[in-house]
């Protein structure tokens, strides 16, 4: 079943939804012109259906392996990520100065988005080489600028992120990896991390790793974490490499999916290692890597849900049954359909949203920008792998029992997609950030953009009033639940309800891009999806935010002792 | 993470919920005494925990395989479905008659529960000579009565069912498979049939397919088609095993879960069989084997998440974090706990509610009990299989990273349950059966139920009032759904957001039965439960129903080309 990335849908979200325009038309993005970015796009949908998309399988069915201490990855990713690193797709949105091209985020995002399609488990290996760029663009040294990120950004080495430890999952506060000076400026790194995606591989020729770990005599918690650079094979000034670190590969996982990305279990042994950042302020870059990374895993999410939807819908359109034409005339499979074609849709807009949310902020320094960003991510990033689940699990459905065959290749999506929602900080983790430090500032980041949804309602009014109501109303009932999250002092109030609150920003932002995509063709395609998640999706947000309101006293009278009776 | 059966919570089911002490009054079910039922849940709790949950993983690690045409299972298996035919367990609601212990259903359908989340792909071999037992009961012959029965309801032989055909999914009327009578009284049955579980082993001696193939001259569509008993060895009337029969397996399909399941592709030469039921009427005999398999696949999602739950409640009560004694103490992970907790009870209460309508049918041949029975299969299977998929798939969020991890358990689950919401008739087709052929009736068999349940809550309202106000309420939205469904002859309209009725008609079922359940302990755990499935997630029918009511106008406005845009 061939993959053909959205490359249009693209389009029509910069334009008309998301209004990418505000950006590209800043000095720091003056050369994203329109032709620019239809040419990126055009390029890299190329390259995702051509070359990407049809290595995608045999990830699945011949994962990674680890041989004698060497990870050999699936037939075929060699090949295909050397020809993203060498069409320079590592990290488009990287800077000019280091040989990146410097492309707004969104775009970035986009790309993301489609690799991901393509094939999930090779994607992630440049995804966590960005993270990596943008953590040493913004707390490397000169040198270490100078030195890594050419190499990162032509993808001629690869990234990892390494937080987890086998006692400290989302917990990375309890860390116990230490770091020792060496007393030549490098420092000795020992511990073991898990969940190291990437760890090793044969597509490239170097692995560098982010390790956060404890200088002597550092306090306790993520106060007395550092960030180490711990380079597989240690480069001398001209980036030409030299000895093996210290550091194996002691196993890699046997996952539920994508067995195409090796996640390995690394033992750091007196590993030699550079500082990252100032000491005690690891994990302040790391979060610079995983915001970044976060946004880019809700593009992984919606990547795999228009993946799983061209494939069920494929399917759907071959398949006949009775009288009618083929089963996409079952109001049901139709019904699906239309689900999972409006979510993507809602999904896809908020990431991009927030890619551009991110580039004017880095274009014009405004604080808003900055603040709506750190209020979409959370977002992006769960509702994005929400809506790959969804809709992975509907293709399935789709497919009836030929879903469940493994060589349908439906199952795999669903297989791959499920990691989303836990790693880069799981959706639990995204919603409490959301509740919590992303409504540090009293909602204001919030109400800003609900004044704008509604203040598009208000206009939208004239000419569409059965999609403007409702989407309306359900940003003032989304605003009420803001307005009781803030003045609500009870963390755990907040937290108890704190992912159907999510869910629920999200449905509502996604009638708001709907709308918008409405009113730009209002007799067309676009508009007949709108009215579809807006009459059937967004009702959904009334009871999630009945849920977000509950408070916690029900759920904590409920005791340990009453769950396992 | 060992499973424990879930005995009291049945026991409490039957007394306080689902009134199963109506049926046990009934001479039919008079054996069926206080003592005898907890010695049946005791003793199958107790086969369930000890010997079947104990080959639960290595039926996913080590797949059952096909060897030289024979069918060898997993590590574990054959001994495992020994001791549960030994124990009498494969069909304890079959008629003494011939060997069964005339079991209520719903003691049965809470065995089958049990014996899933101990092992569902074990478990569905006997599920599936259940439905042939049930339709040889009520179709076949005496002869065939006397031969098959006793030897199915031991175990010593076990039964398939033979719908699908590869050109044929949904649409069994589709099949062609051919019959051609061979003289003596016995047919020449060829075909191919696939997604036969259980198609062939080597757990007992004998295998019975029931087939579903055409007789020559027979008309197009279901009506075409008659029901054919093949044995993989003819019997002589004795039941002694003579000749292999000319059929094969000609593969097994490699799935996304249930590995230790054969699923075979079977072929059938010319293979000798009995017709079951008069020439033509096998789809109405198939119904009576699937409508008996639907309440049990059901059972089965509410199994799986009950296994599920209790891996993931283990998991948490075990994992430190932070500051908190374990992470069940934080807000996100205890509402994920205490959501599927409320979740199984919901789904698992309208099984036991259908199996104990199907035994009041039986006991009193009252027609108001058929109705109810039938209103409630679609719904048990639907939303039980909803649930397993739902609950298994937070089990392996609370579980993090860990969930990801096959060996952790937690994806076997979530990969086990998918097929249940796809076979014995996809969800989709129980949604179009509730709003369709359910609905024949004018809405009586609904209307009656929401009588009872309006009436429990006027009932509740004096002690009660803050959880059965909202329940009578929500039952009225469903009422006011009904009737609008009912009155609506366009039955693409129905079909369209059938699926949401069906999902908000089980979140009212699901309240009524917690309503129920904090009547009988208002200052218990049960009511604690009650109050946050009632206020967290009931709220949710309505967001369904307005789906629900949506028509089909604006789905079917999305057209194909739209979906391909």
């Amino acid at each position: 079943m061939p993959y053909t990335s959205p490359v249009s849908d693209f389009r029509f979200l910069f334009d008309h939804v998301v209004d990418l325009a505000r950006a590209t038309e800043t000095e720091l993005y003056a050369d994203a012109t329109p032709d620019v970015i239809e040419a990126i796009l055009t390029e890299a949908g190329k390259l995702c259906d051509e070359v990407v998309a049809p290595t995608r399988r045999a990830g699945d069915t011949h994962p990674a392996v680890l041989e004698n201490g060497v990870v050999r990855t699936s037939p075929g990713f060699k090949e295909a990520y050397q020809q993203i690193a060498e069409g320079g797709w590592v990290a488009i949105a990287a800077s000019p100065e280091h040989g990146g091209m410097g492309l707004p985020q969104a775009i970035a995002t986009a790309v993301n988005d489609m690799l991901s399609a393509a094939n999930l488990s090779l994607q992630l290996c440049p995804l966590l080489s960005q993270g990596q760029i943008d953590a040493i663009e913004a707390h490397g040294s000169d040198a270490q600028k100078a030195l890594y990120l050419p190499k990162l950004i032509s993808g001629e080495w690869t990234g990892t992120m390494n937080l987890t430890e086998p006692q400290a999952g989302s917990d990375v506060g309890a860390a116990r990896a230490k770091a020792e000076p060496n007393g030549d400026g490098s420092y000795a790194v020992s511990g073991q991390k898990i969940y190291i995606s990437w760890g090793d591989h044969d597509v490239a020729e170097n692995v560098c790793h982010l390790v956060l770990a404890r200088l002597p005599g550092a306090p306790e918690g993520t106060k007395g974490l550092s960030l180490f650079l711990v380079p597989k094979y240690i480069p001398d000034e001209d980036g030409t490499l030299g000895a093996a670190n210290s550091l194996r590969v002691v196993s890699l996982e046997e996952k539920m999916g994508i067995h195409g990305s090796p996640t390995a279990v690394m033992e750091y042994d007196r590993a030699t290692g550079w500082l990252v950042g100032a000491e005690g302020a690891g994990m302040k870059a790391m979060f610079t890597m995983m915001n970044n990374a976060r946004l880019g895993v809700g593009a992984q999410g919606v990547g795999i849900a228009e993946g799983a939807y061209q494939h069920a819908l494929a399917y759907a359109m071959d398949r006949k049954q009775g009288a009618t034409a083929s089963i996409v005339d079952h109001a049901d499979v139709r019904r699906m359909l239309a689900s999972m074609k409006a979510d993507i849709f809602a999904a896809r807009a908020i990431t991009l949203a927030c890619g551009t949310a991110i580039d004017m902020a880095r274009a014009t320094g405004e604080r808003d920008w900055d603040a709506r960003a750190a209020l979409l991510t959370p977002i992006a990033k769960a509702f994005g792998t929400e809506v790959g689940m969804r809709v992975a699990d509907d293709g399935v459905q789709v497919h009836g029992g030929m879903g469940f065959i493994e060589e349908t290749g439906a199952a795999q999506y669903l297989r791959d997609v499920r990691v989303t929602a836990i790693y880069e900080g799981t959706n639990g983790i995204q919603a409490m950030d959301l509740v919590a430090r992303k409504m540090m500032d009293g909602g204001e980041a919030a109400f800003a953009l609900l004044d704008e949804i509604e203040e598009v309602a208000e206009t939208a009014r004239a000419t569409l009033p059965d999609l403007a109501t409702p989407v309306w109303q359900a940003t003032e009932t989304l605003r009420e639940a803001v307005e009781w999250l803030v003045a609500e002092s009870n963390m755990n109030a907040r937290f108890a309800g704190s992912v159907p609150f999510l869910m629920a920003f999200a449905r509502v932002l996604g009638s708001y891009y709907h709308l918008r995509a409405a009113m730009a063709e209002p007799e067309g395609s676009r508009a007949r999806l709108a009215r579809f998640y807006i009459t059937r999706l967004l009702p959904e947000h009334a009871g999630l935010i009945a849920h977000a309101r509950s408070g916690a006293e029900d759920l904590f009278a409920i005791t340990p002792d009453d769950l396992a009776a």
